[in-house]
């Protein structure tokens, strides 16, 4: 593979395609509200699909709405393709997603103009929905729709927050649901997306970028802990069958083992539910979530093996019934190691400072995984915030990060 | 005072004056639905009222709607008063404070057919509200009027769960709300409560009944223990500041002091708001109560002195901000020596097993305390149960209370 020059980056570009795309959907200050199909999204894609156009790549919109715009090779064969999401949180910030769809049709925009065609074709892409926060059940719509994983019956049964379902949402911007096959692609060489961090390694490693080498396994478990409700204080402590304290135990435990077995292993209790929930009424049930998450697989199994093992242990131990079911069981998704050894040569070529790590958040490259060799590049999270209006990567660190990605798909295309 | 014979007490009337009153608010079968004030309350009010007009007793309403029922004595003073109250909890069962205010009218109806006039005139009465079931705050209504603690702004203060003010429930049956005041009494020479236990200690110790010589001193406690929020995948475990994991150990820590410190200690955990209650995200903020009780004051004041130290630690060494307000706040309430002790041989003398125990909830009886000293008794509850339709007491055991309750009543006012 060629070994690039210097490639240069505009941070003013960086800056202005950043804070333009914000203004559709722009919520409080800093932050964007833009789910998918919603006006703001399709202003948001229109601006994408335009910006493509003045960098001279030729620009189609599938059947769910993607937006790609592509920029041929001399030797034609199949894609290099780049991008995210541009869907948002309700609220979410700037940089979640959209720096990635950004950055794939910047990084080609400047390869074209200092470097000239490609030998093979290079692709940019906007990808329509990744959040699931229109739709509960959509996650991932736009990449799932990509590789062939959006069985026909599926646009009538998700259901939006708000009652309307994803055929209604999408009818009603022109997109025909029974159409989704067609945005199937088997024609892609390699799929790398650029994300923000949402964690706070890199700024506590002082580095800009890092090469992903894995997107993380994760489980969901809904736990249900069901004692016997009583009386506070006519029920002396030692005859209580108590959830809460079952539940004080587990969570602690669990989230002990995580931090225990150290990084990347991760476990939040994020979601609790009691029942009936009053301060003089002993608990009859408490309800959780268990979301616990390893990149590794062996280390990921061992993981819930002994948070399953602690949970039994607890219940049985304190006479309480416990019951739970995994409601969502993702494996690891391995980044292709001869893409993460091309970036992380790339960088070391353009001098630029790196990590590699694995990603403990979902990502669309985990689906487009299904059909392409995939490596992801994550740029520096102010104080690792995502998924709110406060989140922030700088420009040096957002130009960092393209750079990389633009040398990478050098290396790969030219 | 004076040795009783034994008492009879027919266990026919009692199994019926407890399922009759329990028609009125008749709820899925053995509950009972009678907030204070409802159709159902007056109608039980009126059965009471005719019961003890049935008995002899002269019937006098007071202000708030408490119906007391006099048997006059014939040396005259005070008045010993035996009762409990006719509200229930939404739903409660059929012995919860009713079972207190017929066993006043049962007993002194039994001295009265057994003995004739007494020395002293004895008064049974059914207090209106106790279970703060219709207004969240309106709690010992019916003792609080009579101790001469509802101050005359109160009425239109209260706001009942539906939405109308406690004066406007009182005139929708013909109360007058300006007339409180003159439901205070200063004329009562003893107060005593039967009710059931609530809680599974003579149910264990395999005794019909006990005298209370305590009721317990409570403390609420509401924390907000606030940290950081978080990716639940892209931030490591070493570097969250993640309430939930405080939340935990502090639950499992103040439940442990409580259990460790021994009966009557009690501590519970029994609400719980987590922010922003999502699965994959570490939450930001864990708010609690915290319902801590102890008849003694100085373990009391022990018991709040562990707990207040151990969720400073344990938020300090996670770097987490704690907050807490009491917002509630009872003083222990001891019963009357001389009371128990009467009570104790009356038991004795009418070879009825017992036990001496402090009570862990809060009774009308803390309220009359203001006025007159008093002493309890408890009814053993089937597997410890109240506040629930399945509350039960057998007619054995009750039967058992309220020989006990006339016994005592012999003593003192014959």
């Amino acid at each position: 593979m060629p070994r690039a020059p210097r490639i240069a980056i505009d941070p003013a570009l960086v800056e202005n395609y950043v804070l333009s795309l914000a203004r559709h959907g722009e919520y409080a200050g800093t932050g964007v509200w833009r789910t998918v199909y919603s006006p703001e999204w399709v202003a948001a894609a229109d601006q994408y699909a335009r910006w493509c156009e003045e960098a001279g790549l030729s620009v189609r919109r599938d059947a769910v709405g993607n937006v790609w715009g592509r920029l041929e090779g001399r030797e034609g064969g199949k894609a290099i393709v780049s991008g995210s999401h541009i869907d948002t949180q309700c609220p979410g910030g700037r940089y979640d997603g959209a720096l990635g769809a950004l950055a794939g049709l910047i990084a080609i925009k400047a390869l074209k103009e200092q470097f000239g065609p490609p030998r093979r074709p290079l692709e940019a892409v906007a990808l329509c929905e990744e959040e699931s926060s229109r739709f509960p059940a959509a996650e991932f719509w736009g990449s799932r729709a990509v590789v062939g994983l959006v069985p026909p019956e599926l646009p009538d049964q998700l259901v939006a927050y708000e009652g309307e379902t994803m055929s209604q949402a999408m009818r009603a911007i022109g997109l025909d649901p029974a159409a989704i096959a067609s945005a199937r692609r088997d024609d892609i060489a390699a799929f790398v997306e650029l994300h923000i961090e949402q964690g706070p390694i890199l700024e506590k490693a002082d580095l800009p970028v890092a090469v992903v080498d894995a997107i993380t396994g994760i489980r969901h478990y809904l736990v249900e802990l069901t004692g016997e409700s009583n009386h506070a204080g006519a029920f002396p402590m030692d005859a209580r069958r108590d959830p809460m304290a079952g539940f004080a135990e587990i969570a602690g435990g669990l989230i002990a083992t995580a931090h225990r077995m150290g990084r990347p292993a991760v476990t939040t209790i994020g979601r609790v539910q009691v029942e009936p929930n009053f301060p003089a009424i002993v608990p009859r049930k408490v309800t959780f979530t268990v979301d616990a998450r390893h990149p590794d697989p062996l280390e990921r199994a061992a993981l819930y093996a002994r948070h399953e093992s602690l949970m039994r242990e607890v219940a049985a131990r304190r006479g309480l019934d416990i019951h739970w079911e995994v409601y969502m069981d993702l494996p690891p998704c391995p980044a292709d190691p001869a893409l993460v050894a091309t970036f992380a040569a790339a960088a070391r070529e353009q001098d630029i400072a790196f990590a590699t790590m694995a990603s403990g958040a979902v990502h669309d490259a985990q689906q487009m995984a299904a059909i392409a060799p995939m490596v992801m590049l994550f740029v520096r999270s102010k104080d690792g915030r995502s998924h709110t209006p406060e989140e922030f990567s700088s420009v040096d660190d957002m130009v960092a990060g393209i750079r990389l990605l633009a040398a990478g798909l050098y290396a790969l295309a030219y």
